[in-house]
């Protein structure tokens, strides 16, 4: 009986803050303190707690590594048109270098028309359908990749973890995890398999993959008996599980049932401390990236 | 042993041929035989004699049902710039309602700028990154989806070929065969394996499949013993293979050995005579709908 090696995404990510904090300082003392410094715009409609959480947590990160952000907050019955002028405005603002949309938006919007409003070179999250077309295309590169899915083939690099010719088995298929994460599977010549809810016989699927990638939301739904052994096993899902033992009454666990799984794969993230992690520090690469071809490109 | 049924692309686009030509009448009637006839403009650059194969059996498809032809000669050595102008000024016509650029284009010719300026709306190819990233992403329609991934869905749909839950293995993942039939199997809701050259124990997961689309360009790489008993067999390549007791001295063959498999397949597409009559039908079908939203559009 193997124990699996953990993946650790917070170290990781830490490494990769440091990387992005490095390049912050660069760019502010090529270009100055104020244009120098990278700008992330965020955007929040409502008052959803956990998008609030979401953005405190993204603004958190940015100071620590020096990214200046702007908080955009903005009442739950704004409309349409004028959701739309503020991503304008931010697209002209030249301090402003990525805008992050929070989703979901309320569901009088447009979420379609919002996003595919932000500027293609502000688009940090990678979620403008131009980009995600250039994603899925052979040969062509989006400006920006999804975070998430961008964080889990950054894990996966940094963990030497090769692909090419691996079976890789992908659960679910969002337009910001699943299907992102498996177009880019493909273009690393992985063997890719999709699967969502109406999928058949997922154990036996989940069976033949050399790399798991589970993103549905649900709590330790992928037991130790569908892993193959030896494979590598990414932990994308957040849920949370009732557990009187804690505090809170509850703690956080991903798709897989870690303890079990972790003794039949080679390697495995955590949850919380995996994917999560990662999806933060690739938005901060995302911001850093985005000013620096802009004042690259302005200079 | 069972015999596989034989599904008859030359019949089913032949069909779909006549209603295309119904709908370019009706279009006559309610908007004049000038306004209201679809124009399918086709850009042709070099002499590639297989290219201008190609342009010209569209067009004939064309005149047959009632779509007006313009064709664009160009070159082998025209500018980026030029070719830019060329499509910019076929956006600009009222006449044209629908832009093919015929590919490959020479090496000199950056051919993903080419693409991306055909206006979305003529964009009756469906190779546009905008419209390949609302192909990719779930709750979102592109203007125009690719004709050969189009026919083969059409194919399957009008053979009462259910996806839901099957697995349909896809081999070969290009822009504009295996990548967006992959997406549009995901979007039916078919668990969805992407196989390509980098695939390793590809007899193994092709065994897998309750649907194969083969589209790898590899003359009868699939043999009967990669099927699965049952199984619907898509058969994209159009190879040429020698054959001394042709005239030609060749004849086309599919990726498929198609003898062998229709014996272990229920269903089975011949080459010729299966997907590829569909890809010409599709695109006289996307010209159609073109016509239709603009002229709908502009009274
Ligand atoms: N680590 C991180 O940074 C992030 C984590 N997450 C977490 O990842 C998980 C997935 O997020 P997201 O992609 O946004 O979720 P969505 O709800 O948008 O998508 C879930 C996907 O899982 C599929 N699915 C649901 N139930 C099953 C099942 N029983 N068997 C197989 N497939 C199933 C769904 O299928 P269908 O399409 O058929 O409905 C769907 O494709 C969540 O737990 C979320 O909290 C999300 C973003 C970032
Ligand atoms: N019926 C119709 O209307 C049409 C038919 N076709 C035909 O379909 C076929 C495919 O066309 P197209 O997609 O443009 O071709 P491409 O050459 O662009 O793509 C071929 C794909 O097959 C993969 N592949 C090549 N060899 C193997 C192998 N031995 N094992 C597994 N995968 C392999 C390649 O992998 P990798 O990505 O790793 O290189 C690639 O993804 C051709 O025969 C073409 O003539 C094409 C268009 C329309």
């Amino acid at each position: 009986k193997m124990t699996g090696v953990v993946i650790d995404g917070k170290e990781t990510a830490a490494g990769i803050r440091k990387e992005v904090k490095r390049q912050v300082q660069a760019l502010e003392e090529k270009y100055g303190a104020e244009a120098g410094t990278p700008g992330l715009a965020t955007v929040l409609v409502g008052s959803r707690t956990d998008s609030a959480t979401y953005v405190r947590m993204k603004h958190k990160a940015c100071a620590e590594v020096g990214i200046k952000s702007i908080q955009r907050q903005l009442p739950e019955d704004i409309t349409q048109e004028a959701l739309l002028e503020v991503v304008r405005a931010l697209n002209q603002d030249p301090l402003v270098h990525g805008i992050l949309v929070q989703l979901p938006l309320p569901s009088h919007i447009n979420e379609e028309a919002i996003l595919a409003e932000v500027a293609l070179e502000k688009d940090v999250d990678g979620f403008h359908p131009l980009n995600i077309g250039k994603l899925a295309m052979k040969g062509r590169q989006p400006l920006f990749v999804p975070c998430t899915p961008l964080g889990i083939m950054e894990l996966l690099r940094r963990h030497n973890i090769s692909l090419a010719g691996k079976h890789a088995v992908v659960l679910g298929r969002s337009n910001i995890v699943g299907m992102p994460v498996a177009m880019l599977l493909v273009k690393a010549n992985a063997t890719v398999t999709v699967c969502h809810s109406q999928t058949t016989d997922l154990p036996g699927i989940v069976k033949q993959a050399d790399v798991l990638v589970a993103a549905v939301g649900r709590a330790e739904m992928v037991k130790a008996d569908w892993i193959k052994p030896g494979a590598v096993v990414i932990d994308v899902g957040i849920n949370s599980k009732d557990d009187p033992s804690s505090k809170k009454g509850y703690r956080l666990v991903g798709d897989v049932a870690y303890d079990e799984c972790a003794s039949v794969a080679s390697m495995i993230t955590p949850v919380p401390g995996g994917t999560g992690p990662m999806t933060i520090a690739m938005l901060l690469q995302n911001c850093a990236t985005a000013a620096s071809r802009t004042l690259g490109a302005s200079t």
